[in-house]
């Protein structure tokens, strides 16, 4: 049976290779963004559908879930990679701009696990994908959004996961521990593979989505060769 | 020199045990809550002052801060208690509620912090308290609001200490794994201090403080002697 | 080019497992355990070659990679899965197997990883597995050897991946959080895939092998879907 | 009733700054080292005795507890400072070096773990402290057989806290991240205060030992003010 796969958040590299793999084994693909223009050429070129959601809005994300399933059928694996971030000294940060950092990054990855969740739970089975980042696991100085924001997305995976998996829903928490390649940010000439493979990423996705139940990964953190840490 | 405390959140039992044993130690205390009328006897039993605070509220903190600073002085040393959670089945939780807890749990702790800060620095220094909970280092099932919450305020505390203490400001993050004994929770009989006595955790804050700044602390867990963990 | 394997420890399922998988997917494989004798139909079957080795002896393990490297080739790929462990009330501990736990569960990881490492810095890559299990993570009461150990062998693996990756050596460490089903340990009827499945496992190990350098995991935990966390 | 308290590895100044704070507070003082006659002037100077001990043998470890129980009475506290390590390049490192760096660090805190809770399961109280270091948490590059050391001292005051602590004996492990003062290490004058003053730490370990079995800490960890992290 074909699977469906819901991707939220699909401005950066990672969801567009996601989209392709998971496209280039089999399943069907539902992108969605605030700003799905973007999408037009990806999605027409992996005959995906796309679709226009905030994610951090709890009327958008309910709305999102019932197009995909109207369109598509029930997702069968949800990826959620949103986040937002603003940056600098803490006592110069915009109090507007964290409480936006804290609810893309964290709040929308309640609203769409809990709308994926609900379905799941339904037919039983299911996926439930988080993207974290190096700030998921150490707040770094003049940070301190990112890290509000990744830290409490993990926190909610982990509670996901001690509630769904025995519902054999999988839950998983990848933290990208690095800059991720895109054409802002190409891998450097002189230090090659420094930069995260989007498609490397994509795969270990795909790897963790195929665990037989009798051996699922929580979390997988993943980084460059030379990158310290 | 008298040193001033702003203890913010007063409900439990950990807040009137701290104002008392910082009160106790010739400090003076200010205490901020919601429903600041619960506080006046506490509040004349020690000599403090009290305030209405809504520790989630980009307008209330700055307010906060200058009424205590305009009473007492500016604050040397800022408590951050207030949490507020919802539990349940992960897809029975009410989005409204959810965004409450994190508002409350971690953007509160942001505000506050923000704001504890912007004097500190002037000042050259200050400590900063953050009280978190075991849903801070571990998600429970059925928990996702407070354990998004605390993740997100350790997430803050880290991030706050990595860029605060060069600059003289001691932050440090307190993992509460147990149950505080309370009025409403009094120790069991038949099982003596296997709920965490306020007195106790209120003397370790206060260790704390008084770290020379060659050896500070950032994060301390407390728990009963015969709390599984 | 045919890689090399090299598994160290092959008493449990889990190696014979990843010995299977590595021969399915190309590669020749060696088998080193103190008892060899129990492998001969493991190695008969896949074609592997198996060796007499005491992982935790300064002399047996330079032995063994000359022997391995003098029949098949310098390993590409090596695993360390050998573990010993006592358990009881810690007064009741006898020192001596106390010992042999933390020389057989993490020294002998020393003497592996460092013959291993030898080889492939002066070859530019290679692979250095490590299989830890809950108790790397966490110390159970009642169990402190297994803790020493392979909180010890943890610790191996994190300095080895800081040190080695940035020359093209791949180290990774894999939490096993469950029981490994095997003859002794099946999988209970009435609750199926509540233990590990090796061949679960294995794939996930295999997984971990072809990362690319640009997104590399070093830590990857694994349980069974009702496994209580 | 005076408190007992044996220090085991009185090498660093840490150990020296915990007698002379212990003696301040009323105990008696009992001094274990490889060296003891190093120990000469220290034990003049706050009325300790002295005792020869090699904390890695199995049969030195029993009879300094059956001399100090002699001499001064069981102890009520016991600190574990020990710790051996040799550094380089791992596959330059000796393996007799590596196999004494986890037998003096880690095994060497189990001998006296285990001959400290005998006695005090029998006497129903006690504390047993481990001083733990940045390596056991984080294993660094060229310096594999510290973090063993050290990650596997961690598993043993994790696995012992579980089983001693519903015991009434408090287990305590520090994590000093940063260099100690000491004769050798002068603090730097352009950078006061940014190496740990051991007299700073002690006093934390004397707050954790006076802590009410209500509000137990395991894990504290101190570095100073600007130590990066």
């Amino acid at each position: 049976m074909t699977e469906i796969a819901l991707i939220v958040g699909t401005g950066s590299g990672l969801s567009a290779s996601l989209a392709r793999l998971f496209a280039k084994n089999g399943m069907k693909v539902a992108l969605a963004s605030r700003k799905p223009q973007k999408l037009d050429a990806l999605a027409r070129e992996i005959g995906a559908r796309h679709y226009a959601c905030d994610a951090s809005s709890r009327s958008d994300v309910p709305a999102l879930f019932k197009s995909v399933t109207a369109d598509l059928g029930a997702p069968d694996l949800v990826v959620y990679n949103p986040s937002y971030r603003t940056r600098g000294p803490l006592i110069e940060l915009d109090p507007v701009e964290v409480e936006k950092a804290l609810m893309v990054t964290c709040y929308g990855g309640f609203l769409v696990g809990q709308a994926a969740a609900r379905q799941m739970l339904e037919r039983g089975h299911g996926s439930i994908l988080f993207t974290g980042a190096s700030a998921s696991v150490k707040g770094y100085a003049q940070s301190a959004p990112f890290a509000m924001g990744k830290f409490g997305l993990r926190g909610l995976a982990q509670s996901m996961a001690r509630e769904l998996q025995p519902k054999n829903i999988h839950v998983a928490h990848f933290v990208i521990d690095g800059g991720v390649r895109s054409a802002r940010r190409p891998d450097p000439n002189e230090r090659p593979d420094s930069t995260l493979d989007p498609g490397g990423i994509a795969q270990t996705y795909l790897d963790v989505l195929r665990q037989p139940r009798s051996a699922w990964s929580l979390e997988v953190e993943m980084r460059p060769w030379v990158e310290p840490f």
